[in-house]
């Protein structure tokens, strides 16, 4: 529970005091906040409140999107929010390819990370870059597995640049065991969730962790066995969580955190 | 051209009859039914279709589903119906697991397809095992990469046993060029289509090819390279495919066709 991280995307149609406000109140001590949140009140105002609720932040979502025109300014101002919050890791979503030459998007990806890691490394934020499933590479990751996040990381090759693990975009790797265990020593986040087996939506059908079908306490072994020991963020992105009572919504992750990953 | 193999899924609207006879029409020479268009007919009047048109069956689409009951009763009639047809391959979608323990579903479905296989061996019927996008995990197939389907039909070890290279399922792949030189021997099909860039469902908005991300020019090479030189299959599950005037979906498939694969 004392590793436990509420990530704000799980709670999206609340406000940030709000779902700051909810952590305070069910006794979690880490929040993940999205950046349109932080937008919504101000980074200023955001940082006062989560410290005046004695909440440590885990991370900032999300920098990236590096094929994209203005990337670079937007990233820069990603880390300054990240900095600005206290949050030690930027989560960066690398992007879509820009054509069918997903070489070329990855090369791409992997500059525009070299191009942000002088100011990450000014401002204290490490870069924790999520692989995301495969069914999200035509709008927002040609990163799509955790080896190719964790070669990337080791080429850059610098202990600011890291990996971002989220059960839901890498459960289904055949070589997991073995890219966990090779991510070792970068892991710079851990994201837990479920997926529903009868899955219809490429984005906003993800589960409440014991809901599907991936086996959170394995993957939290090989995790653990990774050596990160860092918060586990709760990120689900479902209208069907986000419209649940708030008493229901904090009361069914913290036992379902309990029951299936701690 | 005389590569094209129209699938049955890319006009799941018309019955078996239609799609013979549209194809034979265009002066496509291979067709890949599925088992519910032959259903509406019966094998028999279906292969006597079929050969009268004068077209040539590239594959019959699906046995599998391994990890279900009765699983086995029902692949031994899909072999007996693909002999029948002179379809040289059954496609496999070899289901999804039964848990969460991913590992026990693969090798379920290993032994699955080495208990189909003396009844694969006698009918002279090639087992093509198709990995599919990562996405449909849950509800289709526990095998996801193009790398474990290779694999799994290399240490079967049988020359009935290979893989299916659709291009949808394994574009993603980082590591596809390295994956489809290793399939080599093996492959026993390859499906076209394209990966539209908004893609939110996972199942029916697959895209016309050229409509997409995927570089199937790049694609058809390695495959090539490969040694593969069998037909290359069109298979387009997306009901705004289906809704076209039959003249516009058979013309459009053969101009793409030329155009981005051949």
């Amino acid at each position: 529970m004392s590793r436990l991280s509420f990530n704000s995307m799980t709670a999206d149609r609340w406000s940030l005091p709000e779902v700051v406000e909810a952590c305070a109140e069910h006794g979690v001590e880490w929040i993940g906040p999205w950046r349109h949140k932080l937008a919504e009140i101000g980074v200023g105002e955001a940082a006062r409140l989560i410290s005046e609720a004695g909440l440590k932040v885990s991370s900032l979502c999300r920098g990236g999107f590096f094929t994209a025109d203005g990337a670079d300014e937007d990233n820069r101002r990603a880390v300054e929010e990240a900095a600005a919050l206290g949050a030690g890791v930027l989560v960066l979503v690398c992007g879509p390819p820009a054509s069918s030459d997903l070489a070329a998007a990855r090369a791409a990806i992997e500059r525009g990370i070299e191009r942000l890691l002088p100011h990450a490394i000014e401002h204290g934020v490490k870069l924790g870059i999520e692989p995301l499933h495969p069914m999200m590479i035509g709008e927002r990751s040609a990163i799509v597995t955790l080896g190719e996040a964790t070669e990337m990381a080791a080429r850059i090759g610098d202990p600011h640049v890291g990996v971002v693990i989220d059960v839901y975009h890498v459960f289904w790797d055949p070589h997991l065991d073995e890219e966990i265990a090779r991510a070792a020593g970068r892991i710079l986040g851990f994201h837990v969730n479920d997926w529903l087996p009868a899955t219809k939506d490429t984005l906003l059908e993800r589960g409440m962790m014991g809901d599907g079908i991936i086996d959170l306490a394995r993957i939290r072994g090989l995790v653990d066995a990774a050596g990160y020991d860092g918060p586990i963020e709760v990120e689900i992105l479902n209208p069907a969580v986000w419209d649940l009572p708030r008493a229901e919504l904090m009361g069914t992750v913290i036992e379902r955190f309990e029951r299936c990953v701690a």
